[in-house]
Protein backbone atom coordinates (compact mmCIF):
# COMPACT_ATOMS: atom_id res chain seq x y z
CA UNK A 1 0.00 0.00 0.00
CA UNK A 2 2.79 2.34 0.97
CA UNK A 3 4.45 1.55 -2.14
CA UNK A 4 1.60 2.16 -4.13
CA UNK A 5 0.83 5.50 -2.66
CA UNK A 6 4.78 6.23 -2.99
CA UNK A 7 4.22 5.45 -7.13
CA UNK A 8 0.84 7.61 -7.35
CA UNK A 9 3.04 10.68 -5.69
CA UNK A 10 6.44 9.93 -7.37
CA UNK A 11 6.15 12.40 -10.27
CA UNK A 12 4.48 15.21 -8.12
CA UNK A 13 7.22 14.87 -5.32
CA UNK A 14 10.18 14.74 -8.13
CA UNK A 15 8.72 18.00 -9.42
CA UNK A 16 8.87 19.71 -6.24
CA UNK A 17 12.14 21.09 -5.05
CA UNK A 18 13.62 22.13 -2.03
CA UNK A 19 13.45 25.61 -2.84
CA UNK A 20 11.15 27.57 -4.93
CA UNK A 21 11.09 31.06 -5.50
CA UNK A 22 8.95 32.83 -3.20
CA UNK A 23 9.33 35.97 -4.18
CA UNK A 24 7.97 37.96 -7.27
CA UNK A 25 10.77 40.29 -6.72
CA UNK A 26 13.62 37.95 -7.64
CA UNK A 27 15.27 38.95 -10.38
CA UNK A 28 15.19 36.14 -12.90
CA UNK A 29 11.21 36.75 -12.26
CA UNK A 30 11.33 40.78 -12.56
CA UNK A 31 13.87 39.83 -15.75
CA UNK A 32 11.37 37.41 -17.28
CA UNK A 33 8.25 39.37 -17.21
CA UNK A 34 9.91 42.32 -18.59
CA UNK A 35 9.44 39.95 -21.56
CA UNK A 36 5.76 40.96 -21.71
CA UNK A 37 6.91 44.01 -23.46
CA UNK A 38 8.18 44.55 -27.01
CA UNK A 39 11.01 46.66 -25.64
CA UNK A 40 12.21 44.39 -23.16
CA UNK A 41 12.23 41.24 -25.76
CA UNK A 42 13.81 43.77 -27.83
CA UNK A 43 16.24 44.13 -24.93
CA UNK A 44 16.96 41.03 -24.01
CA UNK A 45 16.69 39.16 -27.38
CA UNK A 46 14.39 36.87 -25.91
CA UNK A 47 10.64 36.03 -25.08
CA UNK A 48 8.28 34.15 -22.53
CA UNK A 49 6.17 31.50 -23.77
CA UNK A 50 3.49 29.80 -21.55
CA UNK A 51 1.88 26.71 -21.50
CA UNK A 52 2.36 23.23 -22.46
CA UNK A 53 1.04 23.01 -26.38
CA UNK A 54 3.24 26.08 -27.27
CA UNK A 55 6.42 24.89 -25.10
CA UNK A 56 6.13 21.40 -26.51
CA UNK A 57 6.02 22.81 -29.97
CA UNK A 58 8.91 25.19 -29.98
CA UNK A 59 10.76 22.22 -28.51
CA UNK A 60 10.00 20.01 -31.19
CA UNK A 61 11.22 22.96 -33.42
CA UNK A 62 14.98 22.38 -32.06
CA UNK A 63 14.36 25.79 -29.67
CA UNK A 64 16.10 25.59 -26.71
CA UNK A 65 14.83 27.59 -23.92
CA UNK A 66 17.57 29.82 -21.83
CA UNK A 67 15.09 29.35 -18.43
CA UNK A 68 12.24 26.85 -17.63
CA UNK A 69 9.73 28.37 -14.34
CA UNK A 70 7.43 26.12 -13.40
CA UNK A 71 4.55 26.05 -10.56
CA UNK A 72 4.27 22.30 -9.11
CA UNK A 73 1.05 22.71 -7.75
CA UNK A 74 -0.31 24.61 -10.95
CA UNK A 75 1.08 21.41 -13.76
CA UNK A 76 -1.20 19.03 -13.74
CA UNK A 77 -1.54 16.19 -16.50
CA UNK A 78 1.26 13.89 -17.65
CA UNK A 79 2.41 15.70 -20.56
CA UNK A 80 3.67 18.87 -18.37
CA UNK A 81 5.47 16.55 -16.40
CA UNK A 82 6.87 14.99 -19.18
CA UNK A 83 7.66 18.11 -20.89
CA UNK A 84 9.25 19.13 -17.59
CA UNK A 85 10.85 16.34 -17.04
CA UNK A 86 12.77 16.13 -20.61
CA UNK A 87 14.08 20.07 -20.00
CA UNK A 88 15.16 19.12 -16.84
CA UNK A 89 16.98 16.03 -18.34
CA UNK A 90 18.52 18.09 -20.93
CA UNK A 91 20.35 20.45 -18.46
CA UNK A 92 18.16 23.10 -19.07
CA UNK A 93 17.79 25.46 -16.02
CA UNK A 94 14.66 24.92 -14.35
CA UNK A 95 13.31 26.58 -11.43
CA UNK A 96 10.31 25.88 -9.44
CA UNK A 97 8.09 28.72 -8.56
CA UNK A 98 5.07 29.34 -5.52
CA UNK A 99 1.84 30.04 -7.07
CA UNK A 100 1.84 33.37 -6.69
CA UNK A 101 5.00 34.16 -8.42
CA UNK A 102 4.06 31.67 -11.45
CA UNK A 103 0.71 33.85 -11.73
CA UNK A 104 3.18 37.37 -11.98
CA UNK A 105 4.47 35.64 -14.84
CA UNK A 106 1.67 34.16 -16.70
CA UNK A 107 -0.78 36.48 -19.06
CA UNK A 108 -3.41 33.52 -19.39
CA UNK A 109 -6.46 33.32 -17.71
CA UNK A 110 -5.97 29.53 -16.37
CA UNK A 111 -2.19 29.25 -16.58
CA UNK A 112 -0.93 25.63 -17.06
CA UNK A 113 2.19 25.94 -14.28
CA UNK A 114 4.99 25.97 -16.85
CA UNK A 115 6.66 28.98 -18.92
CA UNK A 116 10.09 29.48 -20.49
CA UNK A 117 12.57 32.15 -21.70
CA UNK A 118 13.23 31.46 -24.93
CA UNK A 119 15.48 33.34 -27.77
CA UNK A 120 13.35 35.16 -30.04
CA UNK A 121 12.94 32.74 -33.00
CA UNK A 122 14.88 34.18 -36.22
CA UNK A 123 14.37 31.58 -38.59
CA UNK A 124 16.28 32.75 -41.87
CA UNK A 125 13.60 33.42 -45.30
CA UNK A 126 14.21 31.30 -48.17
CA UNK A 127 16.36 32.34 -50.83
CA UNK A 128 13.70 32.25 -53.75
CA UNK A 129 10.13 32.37 -51.40
CA UNK A 130 7.35 32.05 -53.99
CA UNK A 131 4.26 33.11 -51.79
CA UNK A 132 4.60 35.00 -48.59
CA UNK A 133 1.79 36.95 -46.54
CA UNK A 134 2.63 40.73 -45.84
CA UNK A 135 0.63 41.71 -42.87
CA UNK A 136 -0.18 45.60 -43.24
CA UNK A 137 -1.31 47.65 -40.30
CA UNK A 138 -2.87 44.27 -38.37
CA UNK A 139 -3.17 46.12 -35.13
CA UNK A 140 -5.58 42.87 -33.67
CA UNK A 141 -3.28 40.43 -32.07
CA UNK A 142 -5.94 37.75 -32.51
CA UNK A 143 -6.33 38.26 -36.08
CA UNK A 144 -2.34 38.63 -36.75
CA UNK A 145 -1.93 35.24 -34.89
CA UNK A 146 -4.71 33.32 -36.25
CA UNK A 147 -2.77 34.85 -39.72
CA UNK A 148 0.35 33.66 -38.93
CA UNK A 149 -1.21 30.10 -38.57
CA UNK A 150 -3.30 29.94 -41.46
CA UNK A 151 0.31 31.33 -43.50
CA UNK A 152 2.12 28.25 -42.18
CA UNK A 153 -0.91 25.74 -42.84
CA UNK A 154 -1.58 27.11 -46.33
CA UNK A 155 2.15 26.34 -47.47
CA UNK A 156 3.60 30.19 -46.92
CA UNK A 157 7.39 30.48 -47.32
CA UNK A 158 7.05 32.91 -44.21
CA UNK A 159 5.12 36.00 -43.36
CA UNK A 160 6.22 39.75 -43.79
CA UNK A 161 5.27 42.01 -40.51
CA UNK A 162 4.87 45.95 -42.23
CA UNK A 163 4.98 48.70 -40.05
CA UNK A 164 1.70 49.46 -37.92
CA UNK A 165 1.50 45.84 -37.31
CA UNK A 166 1.31 45.00 -33.80
CA UNK A 167 4.56 43.17 -32.56
CA UNK A 168 4.52 39.63 -33.68
CA UNK A 169 5.76 38.31 -30.47
CA UNK A 170 3.54 40.12 -28.21
CA UNK A 171 2.01 37.36 -26.17
CA UNK A 172 -1.39 36.93 -27.73
CA UNK A 173 0.25 36.77 -31.40
CA UNK A 174 2.19 34.43 -30.08
CA UNK A 175 -1.03 31.88 -28.50
CA UNK A 176 -3.24 33.05 -31.59
CA UNK A 177 -0.47 31.53 -34.10
CA UNK A 178 -0.21 28.13 -32.02
CA UNK A 179 3.40 27.49 -32.44
CA UNK A 180 3.94 28.94 -36.20
CA UNK A 181 6.32 31.31 -34.60
CA UNK A 182 8.86 28.77 -34.27
CA UNK A 183 8.57 27.12 -37.65
CA UNK A 184 7.47 30.04 -40.04
CA UNK A 185 10.16 32.57 -40.78
CA UNK A 186 8.79 35.86 -39.47
CA UNK A 187 10.16 39.48 -40.54
CA UNK A 188 9.31 42.60 -38.80
CA UNK A 189 9.64 45.34 -41.08
CA UNK A 190 10.07 49.18 -39.71
CA UNK A 191 8.42 50.63 -43.35
CA UNK A 192 7.98 49.97 -46.86
CA UNK A 193 11.11 50.12 -48.61
CA UNK A 194 12.74 47.33 -46.33
CA UNK A 195 9.35 45.60 -47.04
CA UNK A 196 10.21 45.74 -51.15
CA UNK A 197 14.23 44.86 -50.44
CA UNK A 198 13.12 41.44 -48.66
CA UNK A 199 10.24 40.36 -51.96
CA UNK A 200 12.06 39.04 -54.63
CA UNK A 201 11.77 41.55 -57.82
CA UNK A 202 9.50 38.89 -59.89
CA UNK A 203 6.90 38.87 -57.09
CA UNK A 204 3.71 39.95 -57.42
CA UNK A 205 1.86 41.83 -54.73
CA UNK A 206 -1.69 41.38 -53.96
CA UNK A 207 -3.49 43.22 -51.49
CA UNK A 208 -7.04 42.12 -50.41
CA UNK A 209 -9.73 45.25 -51.15
CA UNK A 210 -13.40 45.07 -51.30
CA UNK A 211 -13.91 47.36 -53.95
CA UNK A 212 -11.00 45.93 -56.42
CA UNK A 213 -12.39 44.75 -59.59
CA UNK A 214 -10.17 41.44 -59.98
CA UNK A 215 -11.57 38.37 -58.29
CA UNK A 216 -9.20 36.22 -55.83
CA UNK A 217 -10.01 32.84 -57.68
CA UNK A 218 -9.04 34.52 -61.15
CA UNK A 219 -5.65 35.25 -60.18
CA UNK A 220 -3.28 32.85 -61.00
CA UNK A 221 -1.52 32.11 -57.82
CA UNK A 222 0.57 29.42 -58.83
CA UNK A 223 3.74 32.47 -59.46
CA UNK A 224 5.61 34.14 -57.08
CA UNK A 225 2.99 36.23 -55.28
CA UNK A 226 3.02 38.04 -51.94
CA UNK A 227 -0.72 38.66 -50.19
CA UNK A 228 -0.76 41.64 -48.30
CA UNK A 229 -3.83 42.25 -45.78
CA UNK A 230 -4.52 45.04 -44.31
CA UNK A 231 -6.59 46.03 -41.43
CA UNK A 232 -10.26 46.61 -41.22
CA UNK A 233 -10.37 49.77 -39.73
CA UNK A 234 -7.72 51.19 -41.96
CA UNK A 235 -7.45 49.83 -44.64
CA UNK A 236 -4.81 49.40 -47.09
CA UNK A 237 -1.98 51.65 -47.10
CA UNK A 238 -0.26 54.09 -49.53
CA UNK A 239 2.82 52.50 -49.98
CA UNK A 240 0.77 49.32 -50.64
CA UNK A 241 -1.77 50.64 -52.75
CA UNK A 242 0.76 52.30 -55.13
CA UNK A 243 2.37 49.02 -55.84
CA UNK A 244 -0.35 46.23 -55.45
CA UNK A 245 -3.15 44.75 -57.73
CA UNK A 246 -5.69 44.86 -56.07
CA UNK A 247 -8.14 42.01 -55.61
CA UNK A 248 -11.36 41.03 -54.29
CA UNK A 249 -13.31 38.15 -52.22
CA UNK A 250 -16.74 38.49 -53.81
CA UNK A 251 -19.60 38.96 -51.54
CA UNK A 252 -23.13 38.50 -51.12
CA UNK A 253 -25.69 39.99 -48.56
CA UNK A 254 -25.07 43.44 -47.71
CA UNK A 255 -21.74 42.30 -45.97
CA UNK A 256 -19.46 45.52 -46.52
CA UNK A 257 -15.77 43.78 -45.32
CA UNK A 258 -14.06 40.03 -44.19
CA UNK A 259 -12.87 39.70 -40.98
CA UNK A 260 -9.11 40.51 -41.81
CA UNK A 261 -7.68 37.04 -40.67
CA UNK A 262 -10.38 35.39 -42.65
CA UNK A 263 -10.04 37.33 -46.10
CA UNK A 264 -5.97 36.41 -45.29
CA UNK A 265 -6.75 33.01 -44.84
CA UNK A 266 -9.22 32.45 -48.01
CA UNK A 267 -6.58 33.98 -50.30
CA UNK A 268 -3.88 32.10 -48.86
CA UNK A 269 -6.07 28.68 -49.05
CA UNK A 270 -6.91 29.52 -52.95
CA UNK A 271 -3.34 29.85 -53.21
CA UNK A 272 -2.84 26.27 -52.01
CA UNK A 273 -5.53 24.94 -53.86
CA UNK A 274 -4.54 25.97 -57.18
CA UNK A 275 -0.92 24.96 -56.54
CA UNK A 276 -2.03 21.38 -55.35
CA UNK A 277 -4.13 21.22 -58.75
CA UNK A 278 -0.83 22.17 -60.90
CA UNK A 279 1.35 20.08 -58.64
CA UNK A 280 -1.68 16.78 -59.09
CA UNK A 281 -1.69 17.42 -62.94
CA UNK B 1 -20.47 85.53 -34.77
CA UNK B 2 -22.96 84.75 -32.38
CA UNK B 3 -25.14 82.75 -35.24
CA UNK B 4 -22.03 81.07 -36.30
CA UNK B 5 -21.52 79.79 -32.86
CA UNK B 6 -25.36 78.81 -32.68
CA UNK B 7 -24.58 76.95 -35.75
CA UNK B 8 -21.88 75.04 -34.71
CA UNK B 9 -23.59 74.39 -31.42
CA UNK B 10 -27.10 73.46 -32.51
CA UNK B 11 -27.10 69.49 -33.64
CA UNK B 12 -25.49 69.11 -29.96
CA UNK B 13 -27.50 71.25 -28.50
CA UNK B 14 -30.80 69.48 -30.31
CA UNK B 15 -29.29 66.29 -28.87
CA UNK B 16 -29.08 67.03 -25.71
CA UNK B 17 -32.66 66.79 -23.55
CA UNK B 18 -34.07 68.56 -21.13
CA UNK B 19 -34.79 65.63 -19.14
CA UNK B 20 -31.63 63.17 -18.77
CA UNK B 21 -32.37 59.69 -17.39
CA UNK B 22 -29.80 59.84 -14.47
CA UNK B 23 -30.33 56.83 -12.32
CA UNK B 24 -28.72 53.54 -13.20
CA UNK B 25 -31.48 52.07 -11.15
CA UNK B 26 -34.21 53.21 -13.87
CA UNK B 27 -36.60 50.75 -14.83
CA UNK B 28 -35.92 51.19 -18.12
CA UNK B 29 -32.04 50.93 -17.34
CA UNK B 30 -32.67 47.92 -15.36
CA UNK B 31 -34.90 46.16 -18.11
CA UNK B 32 -32.16 46.90 -21.19
CA UNK B 33 -29.22 45.55 -18.91
CA UNK B 34 -31.05 42.40 -18.08
CA UNK B 35 -30.67 41.94 -21.58
CA UNK B 36 -26.81 41.03 -21.45
CA UNK B 37 -27.54 37.29 -20.25
CA UNK B 38 -29.15 34.93 -22.43
CA UNK B 39 -32.31 34.22 -19.99
CA UNK B 40 -32.83 37.91 -20.16
CA UNK B 41 -33.21 37.67 -23.87
CA UNK B 42 -35.50 34.96 -23.99
CA UNK B 43 -37.36 36.16 -21.16
CA UNK B 44 -38.28 39.43 -22.99
CA UNK B 45 -37.99 37.96 -26.37
CA UNK B 46 -35.76 41.67 -27.11
CA UNK B 47 -31.82 41.86 -27.39
CA UNK B 48 -29.90 45.19 -26.60
CA UNK B 49 -27.53 46.45 -29.79
CA UNK B 50 -25.12 48.98 -29.16
CA UNK B 51 -22.97 51.35 -31.50
CA UNK B 52 -23.61 53.57 -34.59
CA UNK B 53 -22.84 50.51 -37.22
CA UNK B 54 -24.56 47.96 -35.94
CA UNK B 55 -27.93 50.07 -35.17
CA UNK B 56 -27.49 51.31 -38.59
CA UNK B 57 -27.20 47.97 -40.15
CA UNK B 58 -30.20 46.73 -37.83
CA UNK B 59 -32.41 49.96 -39.04
CA UNK B 60 -31.72 48.92 -42.65
CA UNK B 61 -32.54 45.75 -42.47
CA UNK B 62 -36.28 46.57 -41.45
CA UNK B 63 -35.45 46.38 -37.38
CA UNK B 64 -37.60 48.70 -35.46
CA UNK B 65 -36.06 49.63 -32.58
CA UNK B 66 -38.60 48.99 -29.15
CA UNK B 67 -36.52 52.01 -27.15
CA UNK B 68 -33.09 53.72 -27.73
CA UNK B 69 -30.96 54.94 -25.42
CA UNK B 70 -28.24 57.45 -25.83
CA UNK B 71 -25.65 59.28 -24.42
CA UNK B 72 -26.14 63.21 -25.86
CA UNK B 73 -22.31 63.61 -24.27
CA UNK B 74 -20.57 60.55 -25.74
CA UNK B 75 -22.49 60.12 -29.16
CA UNK B 76 -19.41 62.08 -31.90
CA UNK B 77 -19.58 61.98 -35.47
CA UNK B 78 -22.18 63.19 -37.56
CA UNK B 79 -22.98 59.87 -38.26
CA UNK B 80 -24.18 58.98 -34.91
CA UNK B 81 -26.21 62.05 -34.72
CA UNK B 82 -27.92 61.69 -37.73
CA UNK B 83 -29.05 57.98 -37.05
CA UNK B 84 -30.68 59.03 -33.80
CA UNK B 85 -32.20 62.07 -35.84
CA UNK B 86 -34.13 59.11 -38.03
CA UNK B 87 -34.63 57.12 -35.05
CA UNK B 88 -36.33 60.19 -33.45
CA UNK B 89 -38.49 61.23 -36.50
CA UNK B 90 -39.75 57.51 -37.05
CA UNK B 91 -41.39 58.17 -33.51
CA UNK B 92 -39.22 55.84 -32.01
CA UNK B 93 -38.94 56.44 -27.73
CA UNK B 94 -35.49 57.50 -27.50
CA UNK B 95 -33.98 58.07 -24.40
CA UNK B 96 -31.07 60.63 -23.35
CA UNK B 97 -28.95 59.42 -20.76
CA UNK B 98 -26.26 60.51 -18.16
CA UNK B 99 -22.96 59.43 -19.17
CA UNK B 100 -22.58 56.59 -16.28
CA UNK B 101 -26.30 55.47 -16.82
CA UNK B 102 -25.19 54.51 -20.71
CA UNK B 103 -22.37 53.25 -19.59
CA UNK B 104 -23.65 51.15 -17.15
CA UNK B 105 -25.68 49.50 -20.48
CA UNK B 106 -22.49 49.30 -22.86
CA UNK B 107 -20.49 45.94 -22.75
CA UNK B 108 -18.07 47.81 -25.01
CA UNK B 109 -14.69 49.29 -24.03
CA UNK B 110 -15.31 52.92 -25.74
CA UNK B 111 -18.84 52.67 -26.17
CA UNK B 112 -20.37 55.03 -28.90
CA UNK B 113 -23.18 56.69 -27.13
CA UNK B 114 -25.89 54.94 -28.70
CA UNK B 115 -27.39 51.43 -28.01
CA UNK B 116 -31.15 50.04 -28.98
CA UNK B 117 -33.22 47.51 -27.78
CA UNK B 118 -34.74 45.49 -30.31
CA UNK B 119 -36.91 42.49 -31.10
CA UNK B 120 -34.66 38.92 -31.37
CA UNK B 121 -34.76 38.84 -35.06
CA UNK B 122 -36.29 35.63 -36.35
CA UNK B 123 -36.07 35.55 -40.20
CA UNK B 124 -37.07 32.55 -41.74
CA UNK B 125 -35.08 29.78 -43.35
CA UNK B 126 -35.52 29.72 -47.07
CA UNK B 127 -38.03 26.63 -48.29
CA UNK B 128 -35.39 24.67 -50.19
CA UNK B 129 -31.78 26.14 -48.37
CA UNK B 130 -28.96 25.03 -50.62
CA UNK B 131 -25.65 25.60 -48.38
CA UNK B 132 -26.06 26.10 -44.66
CA UNK B 133 -23.59 26.60 -41.87
CA UNK B 134 -24.16 24.36 -39.01
CA UNK B 135 -22.23 25.66 -35.74
CA UNK B 136 -21.31 22.25 -33.72
CA UNK B 137 -20.39 23.30 -29.70
CA UNK B 138 -18.70 26.29 -31.17
CA UNK B 139 -17.80 28.22 -27.54
CA UNK B 140 -16.03 31.10 -28.38
CA UNK B 141 -18.12 34.44 -29.14
CA UNK B 142 -15.50 35.48 -31.53
CA UNK B 143 -15.12 32.97 -33.91
CA UNK B 144 -18.93 32.33 -33.83
CA UNK B 145 -19.70 35.81 -34.61
CA UNK B 146 -17.10 35.30 -37.25
CA UNK B 147 -18.58 32.95 -38.69
CA UNK B 148 -22.12 34.30 -38.85
CA UNK B 149 -20.46 37.38 -41.11
CA UNK B 150 -18.34 34.59 -42.80
CA UNK B 151 -21.77 32.30 -43.49
CA UNK B 152 -23.64 35.67 -44.88
CA UNK B 153 -20.85 36.90 -47.25
CA UNK B 154 -20.56 33.20 -48.96
CA UNK B 155 -24.16 32.94 -49.77
CA UNK B 156 -25.22 30.89 -47.25
CA UNK B 157 -29.00 30.09 -46.57
CA UNK B 158 -28.94 30.62 -42.82
CA UNK B 159 -27.28 29.08 -40.17
CA UNK B 160 -28.07 26.27 -37.41
CA UNK B 161 -27.14 26.90 -34.08
CA UNK B 162 -26.42 23.54 -32.78
CA UNK B 163 -26.29 22.54 -29.02
CA UNK B 164 -23.68 23.07 -27.35
CA UNK B 165 -22.27 26.64 -28.83
CA UNK B 166 -22.50 29.85 -27.62
CA UNK B 167 -25.86 31.85 -27.72
CA UNK B 168 -25.71 33.76 -31.09
CA UNK B 169 -27.36 36.71 -29.73
CA UNK B 170 -24.33 37.09 -26.59
CA UNK B 171 -23.02 40.86 -27.40
CA UNK B 172 -19.63 39.39 -28.40
CA UNK B 173 -21.28 37.23 -31.70
CA UNK B 174 -23.45 40.26 -32.31
CA UNK B 175 -20.72 42.38 -32.64
CA UNK B 176 -18.17 39.77 -34.60
CA UNK B 177 -21.01 39.13 -36.96
CA UNK B 178 -20.83 43.33 -37.99
CA UNK B 179 -24.62 42.74 -38.67
CA UNK B 180 -25.21 39.28 -40.02
CA UNK B 181 -27.99 38.84 -37.62
CA UNK B 182 -30.48 41.42 -39.03
CA UNK B 183 -30.05 40.01 -42.91
CA UNK B 184 -29.14 35.79 -42.14
CA UNK B 185 -31.73 32.93 -40.84
CA UNK B 186 -30.30 32.06 -37.51
CA UNK B 187 -31.89 28.95 -35.75
CA UNK B 188 -30.69 27.86 -32.47
CA UNK B 189 -31.14 24.05 -31.87
CA UNK B 190 -31.69 22.31 -28.60
CA UNK B 191 -30.15 19.28 -29.56
CA UNK B 192 -29.52 17.42 -32.95
CA UNK B 193 -32.77 15.83 -33.69
CA UNK B 194 -34.01 19.26 -33.88
CA UNK B 195 -30.86 19.57 -36.44
CA UNK B 196 -31.93 17.43 -38.79
CA UNK B 197 -35.55 18.53 -39.03
CA UNK B 198 -34.27 21.66 -40.15
CA UNK B 199 -32.10 20.54 -42.98
CA UNK B 200 -33.59 18.82 -46.39
CA UNK B 201 -33.34 15.05 -46.41
CA UNK B 202 -31.09 15.64 -49.59
CA UNK B 203 -28.47 17.67 -47.82
CA UNK B 204 -25.05 16.00 -47.30
CA UNK B 205 -23.75 17.23 -44.42
CA UNK B 206 -20.12 17.88 -44.36
CA UNK B 207 -17.68 17.96 -41.00
CA UNK B 208 -14.51 19.75 -40.78
CA UNK B 209 -12.20 17.13 -39.42
CA UNK B 210 -8.37 17.64 -39.92
CA UNK B 211 -8.30 13.57 -39.86
CA UNK B 212 -10.68 12.88 -42.50
CA UNK B 213 -9.59 11.35 -45.84
CA UNK B 214 -11.64 13.90 -48.02
CA UNK B 215 -9.81 17.21 -49.60
CA UNK B 216 -12.47 19.75 -49.15
CA UNK B 217 -11.17 21.41 -52.53
CA UNK B 218 -12.92 18.06 -53.89
CA UNK B 219 -16.15 17.90 -53.00
CA UNK B 220 -19.05 19.28 -55.43
CA UNK B 221 -20.29 21.94 -53.29
CA UNK B 222 -22.75 23.19 -56.15
CA UNK B 223 -25.17 20.21 -54.94
CA UNK B 224 -27.32 20.85 -51.50
CA UNK B 225 -24.67 20.80 -48.85
CA UNK B 226 -24.75 21.59 -44.31
CA UNK B 227 -21.04 22.47 -43.63
CA UNK B 228 -20.57 21.58 -39.46
CA UNK B 229 -17.86 23.17 -37.74
CA UNK B 230 -17.00 21.95 -34.29
CA UNK B 231 -14.66 23.49 -31.34
CA UNK B 232 -10.69 23.40 -31.55
CA UNK B 233 -11.18 22.14 -28.04
CA UNK B 234 -13.41 19.31 -28.16
CA UNK B 235 -13.76 18.19 -32.08
CA UNK B 236 -16.90 16.89 -33.78
CA UNK B 237 -19.86 15.67 -31.52
CA UNK B 238 -21.17 11.98 -31.67
CA UNK B 239 -24.28 12.60 -33.15
CA UNK B 240 -22.66 14.67 -36.15
CA UNK B 241 -20.09 12.53 -36.79
CA UNK B 242 -22.27 9.23 -36.92
CA UNK B 243 -24.40 11.42 -40.03
CA UNK B 244 -21.63 13.38 -41.86
CA UNK B 245 -18.78 13.23 -44.41
CA UNK B 246 -15.86 14.49 -42.96
CA UNK B 247 -13.68 16.55 -45.23
CA UNK B 248 -9.95 18.00 -44.55
CA UNK B 249 -8.15 21.26 -45.49
CA UNK B 250 -4.46 20.37 -46.62
CA UNK B 251 -1.87 21.53 -43.94
CA UNK B 252 1.67 22.52 -44.81
CA UNK B 253 4.17 22.39 -41.95
CA UNK B 254 3.81 20.78 -38.53
CA UNK B 255 0.28 22.61 -38.07
CA UNK B 256 -2.53 20.31 -36.24
CA UNK B 257 -5.26 21.96 -36.93
CA UNK B 258 -6.53 26.02 -38.16
CA UNK B 259 -8.52 28.32 -35.88
CA UNK B 260 -12.53 27.17 -36.05
CA UNK B 261 -13.56 30.60 -38.19
CA UNK B 262 -10.78 30.49 -40.56
CA UNK B 263 -11.44 26.14 -40.86
CA UNK B 264 -15.53 26.99 -41.55
CA UNK B 265 -14.75 29.99 -43.61
CA UNK B 266 -12.02 28.57 -46.14
CA UNK B 267 -14.77 25.82 -46.75
CA UNK B 268 -17.44 28.32 -47.21
CA UNK B 269 -15.61 30.27 -49.68
CA UNK B 270 -14.45 27.16 -51.31
CA UNK B 271 -18.31 26.91 -52.06
CA UNK B 272 -18.93 29.92 -52.83
CA UNK B 273 -16.22 29.37 -55.34
CA UNK B 274 -17.55 26.54 -57.11
CA UNK B 275 -20.98 28.12 -57.49
CA UNK B 276 -20.00 31.25 -59.18
CA UNK B 277 -17.88 28.95 -61.52
CA UNK B 278 -21.14 26.64 -62.37
CA UNK B 279 -22.92 29.82 -62.82
CA UNK B 280 -20.20 31.31 -65.35
CA UNK B 281 -20.38 28.17 -67.11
Amino acid sequence: MALAAFSILAPILMNRPADLLTSIENPRIKAARKLHTRKGRLAAGHLLVEGVRLLADAWQSGMRPETVFYAPEMLSGSEGSRLLAQLQETGCPCFGCAPAVFSSLAETVTPQGIAAVLPLPKLALPAQPTLLLVLDGIGDPGNAGTLLRSAEAAGADGVIVGPGTVDPFNDKVVRAAMGAHFRLPLRPCANWEEVATLLPAEMVWYVADADAPNRYDRIDWCRSCAVIIGSEAHGTSMPVRVRSTGIQIPMAGAVESLNAAVAGSVVLFEAARQRRATADR
